[in-house]
């Protein structure tokens, strides 16, 4: 009886997430194909989509099922999924379906405003909308929080990363406040200056480097494409993962990187479980160790001196040769440090600093210490602080530069940073058991870093939390110090 | 109350459509896209919408709402959409939910099994499978059959095209076996051969050059695109309708028609009412109405000698000169009648031939007169009897080449022939209307076109029945007269 009822759930939640890719296949869409006119009757359908989702969940059935089953005759895998079907079910239920509807026509025609408005630096028109996106977005982090018993900002935090609370995101940040800002301008003031790459690269022959060097990293492509879009990111399904770029024509080390760190991305996908393929338990461990993949792919091994030692001559022959293609100056290239307004854009040295200035401004927002209106001065403030520039009256490059609060995402930024420290801890640890790995990056072989990666994390799947996940992998919590070492390390030579 | 039932149905309808316009997007990204490994778990994932769609039409109360609203209080367009709704419920209440799941499943693999099978011209390892298909296609049929009290294969037809049963298509096709084989043959002697246009034509020209005959013919691409794949098709959804070609590099003659029949299809999506787009009320008429538009834009206007004369600047003009580019030859290329063995690419004036023989064999295998062994031996008799050629042992270029069977689609091929009949009818009626319409086609301008179009088919949408949108556009029922009128007057020029 209790295995039965238990597998009712799994035919239940298979359904449920059958749907939710269906979803996800749409946004990705949205990104890539979608025309202009199109975007009203799409957010209907897909709306629609999400109701129909949230009711599937929270029919009663659901509930009687998950409270009638308990472990007993379960295996491990069973006992995690049935505990990951309660947190999905009882994340649902915390919000009234009124205020979640509310929310989700409100953050569309959010995203429709600031996508207009910010191209033309228009803070004043967009205030409104965005005021009612933080109205419902306190709404139902207050919600969760209730249910939950914790701070609002907490009960936001946990929909994105579980395990991490701003007291522990702040000794964190705090940590990163007494040393990185310095760090920064001592590198800023020591570094050689590359000289830019010039000239023309054809988007076509981006791309093939570009799937060329997917390719070595092990990346899928019967299960995955490569496409265009305006802000890369990884989309899609497990079985079919859709990664995106962006070409400029004039420099293709933009986009390559971005293909390799979209590719970590992917490869956590394409590697999870593929029998839980339908399940809660066989989905990714959230936000936080999604980002430390792309960031280890891109940080710890892209950006490597090994590895674009092994993308020089890749390079050669896809554009020929060209001077500033010799090994010093391309490290130089890709790892130069600059204050810049930003996020997507900046290196890893002051990337945290952008997040830990939203972070902050989102967090005291949430709380109701302040208002929208009060942001672009904070914003203006705390970038001058953090990073020595003024963002007074440039919207577009300050507080309206990302598309997370317009879409009533809050809680998010702090899973970069995250993110970030634990793809340095994740390959301290692999430096540590995988002899002469670095010997393997020069040759572009990656194998036995992506193996470890499967057998430690992907293959995981979302059958643990995040902190057991880390300290499984790496013998200790997540901790600053593995990055802190890294910058140091790849920066100052120490 | 009665207002009330019904504007519930409308939202319950609009639910499902809005599912449904998910499932259409899904399956134009699974030919465009979809790479060659995750065809599997998307079969899942639509599936399983398609389950839910079938759940919610067939839930009780649907049901009830519909049987106990009644016309009073609804005005005309709501009085149709009423009776939409009650045909889809009572097509989808026909088979029973077990009998649809075999057969979407066994579907499935049918085609997965045709598409390998058909490239190594194996029948008898596709028969296995086919027979399945065949057994429940019958299945179907017979359910179908029995709840409206017809024979199965008009209960089949039903479902691609109403009013037009076994009879009335026989009569039709009876008709023109009295002269199409012959005036093919005619034609084919006395018909001077065109010079074959020779070059390399780059895809991204080619599609250049179809996006501008696109917009010459009213598509609006900003709701619609133009994409790549193996068939040609019209997919998408209203708001987004999505046609796709071919690029041959060595002839951009094949694409350019292609192109052009699509955009017909598309047109008339695009063409259907936006107040209307989630309701039954607000779909196209059927498919024999959607292949008369793609042909009358293909055949009526597109061959026309008004047309080419239009293009052959515009060819000129994204490949240069050519001798072949002179009018009388492109019309020769255009006109070309050739008995051959593909139905996609046969010429106007045999095509019907392909569509007889497909009927005459899936009339009596769906009767039970034949069973799935005896088709190639019938395929090849009848193509030496109506086009005098042999597929013995050709089973990949004679009864493999098509998806329809392999996909339990019998009842469909008929509307092609319906649809040219209709285009050649509609079409005299417009020259009838439209004073100098010649002239207009000449300089590239359909607008009158496609405003009588949009008056007496697009905006019409379902909210009556084929047979009476005929009459009301063409002041008479479908007749194989125009189609002989048309063809005699293009070939024979009497």
């Amino acid at each position: 009886m209790n295995l039965k009822n238990y597998k009712d759930l799994e035919t239940k939640f298979a359904r449920i997430y059958k749907l939710e890719q269906a979803i996800e296949l749409l946004f990705w869409d949205d990104q890539v194909n979608m025309p202009s006119s199109s975007s009203e009757s799409r957010a209907q359908v897909i709306s629609e989509m999400q109701l129909v989702v949230q009711e599937l969940l929270l029919s009663n059935n659901v509930a009687e099922l998950i409270s009638e089953t308990d472990n007993k005759d379960l295996n491990a895998w069973q006992q995690s999924n049935l505990k990951a079907m309660n947190k999905q079910y009882q994340d649902a239920r915390a919000i009234p379906p009124d205020l979640q509807q509310a929310y989700t026509l409100t953050v569309m025609k959010s995203k429709n405003a600031w996508r207009e408005l910010r191209a033309k630096n228009d803070w004043n028109s967009f205030l409104p909308i965005f005021k009612e996106v933080v109205n419902l977005s306190r709404q139902r982090g207050d919600a969760l929080a209730s249910k939950f018993g914790m701070p609002i900002y907490d009960a936001l935090l946990k929909t994105s990363q579980e395990d991490f609370d701003s007291k522990s995101i702040e000794s964190f940040f705090n940590d990163l406040k007494t040393w990185l800002p310095n760090l920064a301008k001592d590198i800023i003031d020591k570094q050689s200056t590359p000289k830019l790459i010039t000239g023309n690269f054809p988007t076509n022959i981006q791309k093939e480097l570009g799937l060329e060097i997917m390719k070595v990293l092990g990346f899928d492509s019967t299960r995955g494409r490569l496409d265009i879009s305006h802000h890369p990111f990884c989309g899609g399904v497990p079985s079919d993962v859709r990664i995106t770029t962006r070409y400029y024509d004039d420099d293709f080390t933009k986009s390559l990187m971005a293909i390799i760190h979209e590719t970590g991305h992917a490869s956590y996908e394409q590697g999870l479980p593929r029998e839980w393929e339908f399940q809660p338990v066989g989905t990714n461990c959230g936000m936080m160790i999604h980002e430390s993949q792309s960031l280890l792919f891109e940080m710890q091994i892209g950006r490597s001196p090994e590895f674009i030692k092994f993308l020089i001559p890749k390079i050669k022959q896809f554009f020929g040769e060209q001077e500033e293609f010799n090994l010093n100056n391309m490290i130089n290239l890709y790892h130069h440090v600059e204050a810049g307004y930003i996020r997507v854009y900046a290196d890893e040295v002051t990337y945290p600093l952008h997040v830990i200035l939203r972070y902050e401004i989102e967090k005291d927002l949430m709380e109701g210490k302040i208002e929208a209106h009060h942001i672009p001065e904070l914003w203006d403030n705390k970038m001058q602080q953090y990073l020595g520039l003024s963002t007074k009256g440039n919207y577009q490059n300050g507080c309206m530069q990302d598309m997370h609060w317009p879409s009533g995402l809050f809680g998010y930024f702090p899973s970069y940073t995250l993110g970030a420290m634990l793809a340095a801890q994740l390959f301290t640890s692999i430096r540590e058991q995988i002899p002469n790995i670095a010997n393997d990056i020069k040759m572009g072989d990656i194998s036995k870093i992506r193996d470890w990666l499967s057998k430690n994390l992907w293959q995981i799947a979302n059958s643990t939390t995040p902190n057991q996940l880390i300290i499984n992998a790496t013998g200790k919590k997540l901790s600053t110090e593995y990055f802190k070492q890294h910058l140091f390390n790849r920066y100052i030579g120490t």
